[in-house]
């Protein structure tokens, strides 16, 4: 399978990557760029990611085979109402956005008659750098994609969608944009709160610095996803926030009943919270 | 600077390493070990790590230049008790415990007028392994050890015991007990209990297998400390409850702003928190 052209939204890390995936699995033969970033999109046709920039969205859109919305969530509303009504009869339309149920309700709201063409994905591929210098071929190598495909969905789309992601190298599975956002508050995005959250904390104390310089490795991993880019976490958290405010309130009261636990100095039971985390997480390993 | 005689309570991750490191560096003669573990010990002997398994403790500590309390803190109380009255007039001890509060507290109950020759460590090198099997010569190389002398230990004594961790290739500051338990809570011991308390959390979900399944890298680095031994963790949250309960509230309270910032749809509330941890984090690190 090859892609004869492919547009692109967003020309950063997600956007990037799957471009010079496609491009070494010699699975596309023209890739356009739109984006915000002048200097990104020089940079991007330099390095070989682009063959063009684009210059109208209609026009482009039009022949393509494929189109990836690789912006902030937060933009894919507005995206999707400009690109559809130019959309070819063939066009595919996936995505990159890391929460699911906004970016679905955003097509369906935005693209009308279109909305069959749009097979939404979610390409688990999370790292703390951004822009086209951050790109990477290799970036979906081994790595999961969520697709979570609609009841509008031709299976012969799904399957065109499925393939694309696979010449990245991705694994493909398949859940409802509800299962992907709950499952994914849980495993990602709390994570990622709780991080910025306690460098947060601590980055508001007078002795800031003090209590930098002594921390250690432990800091150094539990910390690595907060310097994650704030504009996308802050787009993932409103997308995403009434599955991401129950997963909060899960752990705010797990984190009620260590305080009393500690009050208490209830040892046993402290044991027993750390035992069945370390059994859980000694046996995952990440697939 | 050799030693002539160490004697290592608890051959572990911190106390294995010690003995092997100052013999790499050529700085010790003999190595005795007394643990609760026989095939543990066995194995430090067939290491290398140990010359000999202790059999008694007061003729052991009486010609001994340096005692290492390598046990869990929680031990350590009673270890003072059995070894003060038998240590030598020129005998240092030191420890590689994690908390230094309750382990000073613990010296001045136990250890009598032996006081002075109890100079607290705390060696900052955490890994999630632990036994014989995981110690290293080089465990301590480039990382930091924060020692928090008490009024009685003479200025030599300080020496010789800054002296031995420093032939172990580690970076010496010093601390009270008081500042060191405050900043650890903050940058070490939240952090692990955090990490603990989210893996606790999925870990009791009927559906924990599938959400394991789409955890990624994000949620390894955040939960890698959750693997950590229990025991020695519930020992840690234990003797240092009080700072930690200060900062359990403190990150509670982050958790109330962040909670109702994400009710309220507060995008910028949140874009400002992630900033500034974004921030703080990428400007620091590991020193």
């Amino acid at each position: 399978m090859k892609f004869n052209k492919l547009v692109i939204f967003g020309v950063g890390l997600i956007g990037g990557s799957f471009a010079l995936a496609l491009r070494r699995a010699n699975a596309v033969t023209e890739v356009v760029g739109f984006g915000r970033s002048e200097p990104n999109l020089l940079y991007a046709l330099s390095e070989g990611i682009l063959d063009r920039k684009g210059q109208n969205i209609a026009a482009e859109v039009n022949d393509a085979d494929l189109v990836l919305l690789a912006t902030p969530v937060g933009q894919m509303a507005e995206l999707m109402a400009r690109i559809a009504p130019h959309l070819g009869a063939h066009t595919l339309v996936t995505d990159g956005g890391s929460t699911k149920g906004d970016v679905v309700a955003a097509a369906y709201a935005n693209m009308g008659d279109r909305i069959s063409q749009f097979v939404p994905a979610h390409p688990i591929a999370g790292a703390e750098l951004s822009g086209a210098a951050a790109a990477a071929a290799d970036l979906y190598a081994g790595k999961k994609v969520v697709l979570t495909p609609l009841p509008e969905n031709s299976v012969d789309s799904v399957e065109r969608v499925r393939k694309a992601w696979e010449l990245c190298g991705a694994l493909v599975s398949e859940l409802t944009a509800e299962q992907h956002d709950t499952v994914f508050a849980a495993v990602s995005h709390l994570p990622h709160l709780l991080s910025f959250a306690l460098v947060h904390d601590l980055a508001r104390r007078g002795n800031r610095e003090q209590l930098l310089s002594f921390a250690a490795s432990g800091f150094r991993d539990f910390t690595r996803i907060a310097a994650s880019s704030p504009e996308m976490w802050r787009d993932i958290c409103m997308a995403n926030r009434t599955a991401l405010l129950g997963e909060l309130d899960s752990y705010m009261q797990e984190l009620e009943a260590i305080h009393v636990a500690l009050s208490d100095g209830n040892a046993d039971k402290l044991q027993e919270i750390f035992s069945l985390a370390r059994e859980v997480r000694g046996n995952w390993t990440q697939q």
